[in-house]
């Protein structure tokens, strides 16, 4: 059977290089991709470090890019040879929740890169649902770019366009409903008498969004937040790093040093006494989360696509008092996909600082040591 | 000092009907009701049962309907003489929250029979912010029955009409973003390479909403659930008393018994297997809250109106893995009153069942046991 060099889990810590059996077509809709470019991502760390609980031998990675190498008979959108990149994890798009949307929910939606399903550092990667989890590549966007599209800045435009468009909702239901119940007839006098106060709707250029965590996803987030505040809304970035707080004002944010602020009096501060209107999560730990919830105002919408793994850090009592909207989870990067372009493609060179590391496949292992030390914002493999 | 009789909180299942100073008229916003009719709320119980930690010596009620017999130079709305009734709890509609229709976190909103604010179960009762805090009476209800508009309607009404609304727009958030991206420069070519798939977006009528708790809050969710989604959709009520599902049947809610059904198997029958659309839970404990979470399908809404005091039954990996929305907390009378009533007044009828028991306010101790003992559905104290 033909062999391919592809970056194996052999535990915590360990990561090893090694000749596989390469893969094949196994369904109609496969396809099986060799690969060019392939990217760490934060979330690999999860495993790396041995916080994520799985087997090992798999083949690592789920941002890469490559060409079409051979296909099933149901993979129409792409013929072998052209150049794709994955977006995200596989998609079969026949299911209810990927017919809904819902696409971060796939019933077949097992990750690359995992013990279920092997990845995209390798020299070949198979692909499954070809025809809605591979996507071509937009000339306007030169290719090493187009990786941050695998995964991270649509993961980061979900997280912060959920928060605020939620929060902008926040206030409007009741017209939603009126809608709802415009069948029923009118309680006589009603109008005269009752009380209905035209109620302010916050408009995204009066939105506080504080940004917590400036990692990868968390600056593809803030990017995002400001572009949909714009020029007259608030994104505050949070980080303990100074270089990552750089590149956050680069993002058009405010930031606060979690080392040296006090991030709720700050927010406080900014909002007279309110807190955030809404608040974007992308650490993934429990403080991350407490601070989320001491710093947003009352009525506001928390999004958190931090991947978490332990309890809640605020109680029921906490939700219940500040009634506050919580979603957590992670993106449904089809959906937004083209609108994540857009707003990308539109800010693509403020995101060259992003790569800071090129290295060939080989020396995957001191790749993964770098940037779990953070010596590294993103390692990209190459072939 | 004038004094007047009032039912005391005295601690743990001690109430106690004696004599009080009357209460006067302390700012230019209030105004002083002479009661006709109050009614305990299953919220009251919390406090009798002890759970709510609170001091005592304090009047009871935040459900009651009287007339001005005395008011502070800026009340406008209302003449001496009038009969009113209260919305909720104090609102001053001037706060930032109230502002934005946040009336439900008012930053003056004390509640009504607590430690920190006399309520209504007394021969008078002082309203703070009578302006915006009380409401007409409208002719086309009787007024024993618009006592369910103090709280419990617009409550249950609130609750369900938040996880319908926003369940619904759990598909849209990408087109509300192209909107606010509309000024961004288009990527060229994108249009006819993307994958740009038509997701199917739920009606009202496609829902499965799943209500948890047929007490009288629980109900007024379930008429609301009902009216929202329409003859087509399906609203499932859940409870372990048969009376209480009798009502919520009469309500067109289908019923499961917690006691000798297995809810989240039925509801998974229901719906291919996905889970509930969106879930009100109307209990306010641990298990509700748990078995929300286990019959909601991924990406589906929470609305919790139940007043929780502990810790969440489930963790944030839980959260993460099902997407789902997540919203607690207290009602917000004021921007939906108005829709709450036309829902309530067309289905005024359904409602005769509730008031199971009308007392004078001197034996308020008894109505106190009864109710607690689930001897009374709704218990009205007359004066």
């Amino acid at each position: 059977m033909a062999q391919m060099q592809a970056v194996i889990y052999e535990g915590p810590y360990k990561m090893e290089v090694k000749a596989v059996p390469r893969p094949y077509v196994d369904a109609e809709t496969d396809a099986i991709l060799k690969v060019e470019l392939s990217a760490l991502c934060g979330s690999d760390l999860h495993m790396y470090r041995g916080h994520q609980k799985t087997s090992t031998g798999h083949i690592m990675g789920h941002e890469f890019i490559g060409t079409v190498e051979s296909k099933g008979s149901a993979v129409t959108r792409f013929e072998v040879g052209q150049r794709v990149m994955s977006v995200f994890s596989p998609m079969c798009m026949q299911c209810w929740n990927c017919l809904h949307g819902y696409t971060n929910r796939c019933v077949h939606g097992i990750s690359f890169g995992s013990e279920r399903l092997n990845g995209g550092q390798a020299e070949y990667v198979r692909v499954p649902f070809a025809n809605s989890t591979l996507e071509h590549l937009p000339e306007a966007v030169p290719v090493e770019r187009m990786l941050l599209m695998c995964d991270i800045f649509p993961t980061g435009y979900y997280g912060a366009m959920r928060a605020i468009t939620k929060v902008l909702r926040n206030t409007d239901t009741a017209v939603t409903v009126a809608q709802t119940t415009s069948n029923l007839p009118d309680v006589p006098g009603i109008d005269s008498v009752l009380l209905n106060p035209q109620f302010i709707k916050q408009k995204p250029e009066d939105l506080v969004v504080l940004c917590l965590g400036c990692g990868p996803v968390g600056l593809c987030a803030i990017l995002t937040a400001k572009t949909l505040v714009g020029e007259k809304g608030t994104v505050v970035a949070v980080d303990s790093v100074e270089d990552r707080l750089d590149e956050a004002r680069k993002m058009g944010a405010k930031t606060l040093n979690l080392k040296t602020d006090d991030i709720v009096a700050e927010i406080k501060k900014l909002t007279d006494g309110r807190g955030a209107d809404a608040v974007v999560e992308s650490v993934g730990n429990k403080p991350a989360l407490r601070l989320a919830y001491d710093a947003i105002r009352v009525c506001g919408a928390l999004s958190s696509i931090g991947f978490h793994q332990g309890d809640l850090p605020f109680t029921a009592a906490e939700a219940y008092a500040k009634n506050i909207d919580i979603n957590m989870g992670r993106a449904a990067a089809r959906p937004v996909f083209a609108e994540a372009l857009k707003v990308f493609a539109a800010n693509q060179d403020k995101f060259d600082s992003f790569v800071s590391h090129k290295m060939p496949l080989a020396e995957a292992a001191a790749a993964y040591e770098m940037f779990e030390k953070q010596a590294a914002r993103k390692v990209i493999l190459t072939l």
